[in-house]
């Protein structure tokens, strides 16, 4: 019999408070409402009109209400394969190269599932996105973790997102017998860091000696300020050895529509597939085919250039309030993240921070206090670190800038009223 | 050096062809076309209008189309919370009770990961839903079969899906103290039988006689068509080992919109939720929202009544065909499968079958002749039991009933083309 029949899986024993639970809950309590959320990054707006439309009508459509193939439908996969060809310089399989998933996280999850037997490694860069080391866990992976190193000036000026580096003996240290995997990200989430092509290239010589599998999370792909390269598209070795992950959600401003992809090598997708089956059997069928006539007009409707504009200039438009501030922040190269830094922001010394806060570093106090005293949420970045680098960012915090201009606006107004608390 | 970089994991390795892909496949290739599919149990039809309709206004929310929270969006959990109570005889918590997955498919997987390490044992009723087995298999569990025996005449008269019955001294053999949970499936795929309340009282003394979990998928549960008792009502000593899984797909005719949820105790529930957010962080938002309308509504456009007395017709309307034929099959007391007994249809002894299908037991054989001879797919049964128990469905095919009236009048038509090789 039985002696523990509640008892759960290791996996999912540890129920630490995250810090998407902790910032919401926040929000909802904070005498400020509406709260100005800048915290997950979900956008504040609908996708575009040709993609909603294409959504109403696939509704009427019945085999787009019933279940897709496993790896998706042939119309997305075609598109996708159409519209990243250009950007790989070569012609993609859209049945053998591209694989459909429930969003770019499960995505992720069916590539660990795929490749990650118990013990193997898997490098991460620090910070993280925090589901990848849930998704690698699952699995029986294990994280191996190589830090981004800060701008060493980030706390006295504004600095670039390409501050953040590398140091690629560190790298190399890291790597073991047991080293399966890496994960990049680019545009980078918290950082907003676009790795640049020499970047690229000394963490690729890297996997290709060791032949290390390359996961690169490019969900923030058509969201660059600076030149963009993908790893996928340096050499047929690197080719060969990586699965590149995008996602609908973040290209079409619907993250809860759950539809993502993986491209790479048919000697990889095949068993991305077949993991994603195995966990989702299929992903949801309207969506997809509203994402796939998203990718064929998205072109002739100017979408791509529209949505990188209006994403550069919130971003540019919102930081203007750090520099009325005083308060430096590290200029983001892509994506929709931004990093402000709050080291000159004193707390007041008798401010009463619940324990669950209180225990935390510094960064999850201020976002505490933003919400209550401000009504603007952001979110504490310690959480994307180990807690051993933690202090790296304990002055910082990351604020979601795909807002209404509105939004935007009455942030930086509320945002205005750190002023007194700002000690030079 | 990792020495085998594309080398899969072991539990994507196995990529034996599946039942599903052999007959779409073929049915793809059929000379006659179009081919009348009642191979998977997708419907022919759409969703109601009025969930239909629901999907169309969501879409046209800002928080509809974005990240839900990841035990599901509180209308959804409140609307299944209000729609179970009456049914489980008290009142359902619809924030501690009630979670969301991405189907039922990936609900199971959260549930199986939620509490297997490698090792234990789950016992599985053959036939099975084959996609349990992988499920199981992902977070390292063992399955353990007991078989339903099927009625001792269903070769030569029409038997109620009743007659497939489970013996119970099989049952307790089988539990060992590696035994951690127990797949139920009511109304059952592909049988169609509803186990009654005393199999189910039975089922469940032995479960709480040795902690066992027990995880009933209860999809079809809007499709009964005699008595049918939900196993976590037997009393609370069953209820607090009990999670149910319900299907958005299968309750409104949208299998591809994968809503799906579970309901059970806390003491349960929360590691499903805990599991799900790992695996698929949240599901789909637009249609979480029509699935919670949808439940609203139900009741007041009599759907559910509508829905159950609309697909009865249709199974009783398709098996004139084999009364026809004087075919015998399995009577379902629930769900939309019928398994007809083809044994006294004589294949051709030179038909051409090609080396993937000649292989296969003679369903497979029967599957494909249909589809090729008369246009019409349906799924060889053998597919659901293991090697050493498949020759009890050999001479059996599984027709899903799920279709427009006049595709089924077709499918009759085209099934009378069987008149010629029927020997007595």
């Amino acid at each position: 019999m039985i002696q523990e029949p509640f008892k759960p899986a290791a996996r999912v024993a540890g129920q630490k408070q995250d810090v998407w639970t902790i910032v919401n809950e926040a929000a909802a309590a904070s005498p400020i409402q509406p709260i100005v959320n800048m915290g997950q990054g979900f956008y504040g707006y609908n996708p575009p009109a040709f993609v909603l439309d294409a959504a109403k009508q696939a509704l009427e459509k019945v085999d787009c209400n019933q279940y897709s193939p496993t790896k998706g439908r042939p119309r997305l996969k075609k598109a996708i394969a159409a519209a990243y060809s250009p950007f790989f310089g070569r012609e993609i399989d859209p049945e053998k190269e591209v694989t459909i998933t429930t969003g770019a996280n499960e995505g992720m999850l069916s590539a660990f599932m795929a490749f990650l037997e118990a013990g193997d490694e898997v490098i991460l860069f620090e910070p993280f996105f925090d589901q990848y080391i849930s998704n690698i866990e699952m699995p029986g992976g294990k994280v191996v973790y190589v830090p981004l190193h800060p701008p060493k000036d980030g706390a006295t000026k504004t600095t670039s997102a390409s501050e953040w580096t590398l140091d690629m003996s560190e790298l190399e240290k890291a790597v073991t017998d047991k080293t399966r995997m890496i994960v990049l990200n680019s545009p980078h989430n918290p950082i907003g860091k676009v790795f640049s092509k020499q970047e690229l290239q000394a963490i690729s010589d890297i996997c290709v000696k060791h032949n290390i599998l390359i996961l690169s999370d490019e969900v923030y792909d058509r969201l660059y300020y600076v030149p963009f390269t993908r790893i996928a598209t340096l050499s047929p070795e690197v080719a060969r050895l990586t699965l590149t992950v995008g996602s609908g959600g973040k290209n079409f401003y619907c993250t809860g529509w759950r539809v993502g992809w993986l491209i790479g090598p048919e000697h990889l997708i095949k068993y991305v597939s077949a993991a994603h089956t195995r966990i989702c059997y299929s992903s949801v069928s309207p969506l997809q085919e509203a994402t796939a006539i998203g990718f064929e007009k998205a072109d002739e409707e100017g979408f791509w250039e529209e949505s990188k504009r209006a994403m550069k200039g919130k971003m540019d438009r919102f930081n203007q309030v750090w520099d009325e501030l005083g308060l430096p922040y590290s200029d983001p190269e892509g994506g929709y993240f931004v990093l402000a830094n709050l080291s000159k922001v004193q707390l007041p010394a008798d401010y009463p921070f619940p324990a669950h806060v209180a225990s935390r570093p510094r960064d999850f106090k201020l976002s505490w206090f933003l919400i209550k005293e401000l009504g603007v949420a952001a979110i504490p970045p310690t959480e994307f670190f180990t807690d051993a680098n933690a202090h790296i960012v304990e002055d910082w915090l990351r604020f979601a800038v795909c807002k209404n201009d509105e939004v935007l606006e009455d942030a930086k107004e509320r945002l205005r009223g750190l002023r007194k608390y700002i000690r030079e």
